[in-house]
């Protein structure tokens, strides 16, 4: 007994003191690479860099770089390489399945500091941003262009981050998602090789030309590649916005609105619902006075000769499914306290509960199954006595359904996990999506598999396998390549 | 001497009769597959699938096999594995870049027989369909259901092929391209492994889940797998529709004309250049009557109350940049003279000189550098003496010089050659792409390696690699495995 209590002890201690030992080397190695002011080891830092913002367990890395250039991400990997060590690229830290955590230790690449507009063509509507570069900045960058970057999936983003993980959000029902806005990415490989996705200077609309690479690398969650650059679309501002808030009697007639709307082919640029918990909850922390309902919140983008018929088609449709209200909010200032509202859905929720963490379903299912859908993750909220608030991208058929914890509760915690199990199946067999826009990180890479089947996975390990033959690479995210290859 | 000749004689018709014998014991065992009467080793069946509509050399398939569901695909690639027999996937034969020659060899997998459309979801407007269904013939299976396919490439493409080479069109400035069109896949890999590439039964709108194996396997040209079944999106057939045509002075003016319109962000549904030369060749050919000089051809989709303004709007652009006439075609029967007449260039161009063949460049440039692209190309086929005419989808900066070419003329081919190369390294020069919408093949090999530099095509080789261990998927085209690898 005593010696076999004694062993283990002396195990960790050693590991402990070899981890420390070959961190401290790591962190000198990269202060030769990037130099001292680029890397950091003390634990704030580190931990900091751990997690996201959702409720997955952090994980913390040895060694925090700050890279300033392709050239640093280059070396920083070809080296990590060496060492066989793992890289986990880090853009703002918003992402919400776990895709930055360090379950494996190693050198966590921070990429905010290359925060370069590199280039915008207004002509073309495009432009290239190195990947730290936020949402916010490139559209405060440009605002004199006329152009702007909708996609907007709540927080300020890093691009490469929304690159990465294949980001959405609000605008997509109109504008696309990342898959459709990223024109070519500049890539760093797992053996620090720079690659151009779409040609070593392209920038056309279209192209035939090649594997397309672009979109191997947008979702990929940094599982393949460390993205250090992209060249993106931009839009006309429109010339008129309008929006429209609709409270409903029920969440099944707001649901069954939004099908009718999008059915009916009108090109709104949002249409976004919450339940009567979020409406709440937005009142609450974003000081607004909405009727508490499952409500849509809607935008037209249109020229000032079009704007008003969008906004009229939208709401006879919203009064035949017997809205109780349907309210223009033509002011700037009104528009966006609404959608200022909207992207605090986060905060205002965890507000509800002081202390608490949230977990995100991210389901999309095709349109037409959107109100069984929302319709049967209300009674299953209810059922497993979780506190739940819904919002969605219902345009898209994507909604989350937002689940408040107690971190500390084990049981409910349990009953999160359950839910959003039950949620990814019942969506997959309305042949849907178990992740509309979050990715799969480190929360759904059991579900991917039924989502895909075996052959399925195969492949995605097969091309992990080939790219990244030392599994540096964010290891642990998307799929397990020890287990069962 | 004597004996260094007869030794190659009797090499080559040992050869021969290998070769023969070989492909007789195919035929045999792929006739125990699935069938006799899927089955062809006839001259005239392998000659016919031995090509596409391009001057490329075609070289014939051992056998043409006929697979009439994907079981057969897979037990008919499963077999060619096993005996390291190259298989090459043929959908119409309408490519232009080589895509279904035989230059090893092997069986041609005609999928013309899969030709089922298997569901319609109106609610959702999408499709899924067998491979070998034609545009055509989706349209008119759902013409009642008020949707359209609109991707239209011109030919009466299959879908499968459609999707294997990434196909676009001149709709594409409206709907997008494949890549934007297709939700899911199903392909039957290299070991006969049978995938979908968004999820089993996924027809979601949008996915962040797992590697985007969709857009991996849109434009991969049979190199990484089969293409056997596709989930398509589908639109609106709009309420009103209007077309016009508007000669102009020069190609400059009607090059800038488009540029104009582009950045307005006027929502144009067709917007195609033609060159005087090609007008010519249409009024020939399809017995029309338009002024012979640089024209553009315009259409514009939407609803009765806002057609009039957007063609306003583009006439108005039109006439500030000197056109010589904007003609309206209101009427159903002129509008789709006009674009049958656009759809027969290929045809068109080819009556110009009896017995010749046609090369077609595709090049792809931000819309900025069109103006320049075209008429560097119009002075590069002046220079070379060549019979080119241009034709251009020039609403996405894509645009295809067609040349006509006597295939016995050596000299002419070689002009051709160079022509081709000079257009496209003019074109990444201006940060655009050497194919548009037309696909590598054999035809861009040299050039691929140009557009993306060294670690791009390994990185494209590597996923051919893995994905294709035995390179006997449609082996040749892209990228050659075998050499420098």
């Amino acid at each position: 007994m005593i010696k076999s209590r004694s062993i283990p002890i002396s195990n960790i201690l050693r590991k402990f003191t070899q981890r420390y030992a070959s961190s401290q080397a790591l962190a000198t190695d990269l202060k030769n690479i990037v130099g001292n002011d680029n890397v950091a080891t003390t634990a704030s830092v580190r931990e900091q860099h751990s997690h996201d913002e959702s409720y997955h367990a952090g994980h913390v890395p040895d060694v925090v770089v700050f890279a300033q250039s392709t050239d640093h991400v280059s070396k920083i990997v070809k080296y990590c390489a060496s060492k066989r060590v793992p890289v986990i690229p880090f853009g703002t830290g918003t992402g919400l399945e776990g895709g930055v955590t360090a379950p494996k230790g190693g050198v966590c690449l921070d990429l905010s500091r290359m925060d370069k507009v590199l280039s915008v063509n207004a002509e073309d509507f495009d432009c290239t941003v190195q990947a730290g570069v936020t949402r916010n900045a490139l559209n405060t960058y440009i605002r004199d262009t006329g152009l702007q970057f909708p996609i907007d999936p709540g927080a300020n983003a890093s691009l490469g981050g929304m690159c990465a993980t294949s980001a959405s959000g609000t605008m997509a029902v109109r504008y696309g998602t990342m898959r459709e806005n990223v024109m070519n990415l500049e890539v760093v490989l797992a053996d620090g090789s720079i690659i151009k996705t779409a040609g070593l200077k392209g920038r056309s609309r279209k192209t035939s030309s090649g594997y397309n690479l672009t979109n191997l690398f947008v979702g990929q969650e940094g599982t393949l590649g460390i993205i250090t650059e992209a060249t993106l679309k931009l839009h006309a501002i429109p010339e008129a916005v309008l929006a429209a808030v609709a409270p409903f009697k029920d969440l099944r007639a707001a649901v069954n609105a939004t099908v009718a709307i999008m059915q009916s082919g009108l090109p709104v640029a949002r249409i976004e619902f919450l339940d009567e918990n979020m409406v709440d909850a937005c009142n609450r922390f974003s000081k607004l006075n909405l009727d508490v309902a499952p409500t849509l919140f809607l935008e037209f983008h249109g020229s000032n000769s079009n704007i008003e018929a969008q906004g009229r088609i939208a709401e006879e449709t919203c009064k035949s499914f017997e809205c109780l209200k349907f309210t223009f909010a033509t002011e700037t200032d009104r528009r966006n306290e609404l959608w200022k509202a909207r992207h605090n859905v986060w905060y205002a929720a965890h507000a509800l509960r002081p202390g608490s963490k949230g977990y995100s379903t991210d389901v999309c299912v095709p349109i037409s199954a959107l109100p069984d859908m929302i319709q049967f993750a209300d009674n299953e909220v209810k059922r497993l006595q979780l506190l739940g608030l819904t919002i969605g991208h219902v345009g898209d058929g994507n909604f989350h359904v937002i689940l408040i914890v107690d971190p500390n509760d084990f049981e409910e915690i349990k009953r999160v996990h359950d839910f959003a199990t039950i949620l990814a199946k019942e969506a997959l067999r309305m042949n849907g999506t178990i992740t509309g826009e979050h990715g799969i990180g480190v929360g759904k890479k059991q579900l991917l598999i039924d989502e895909f089947g075996l052959h399925g996975i195969n492949t995605m390990k097969i091309i992990k396998k080939a790219l990244d033959p030392l599994n540096i690479l964010n290891p642990g995210k998307i799929i397990d390549i020890e287990k069962g290859f």
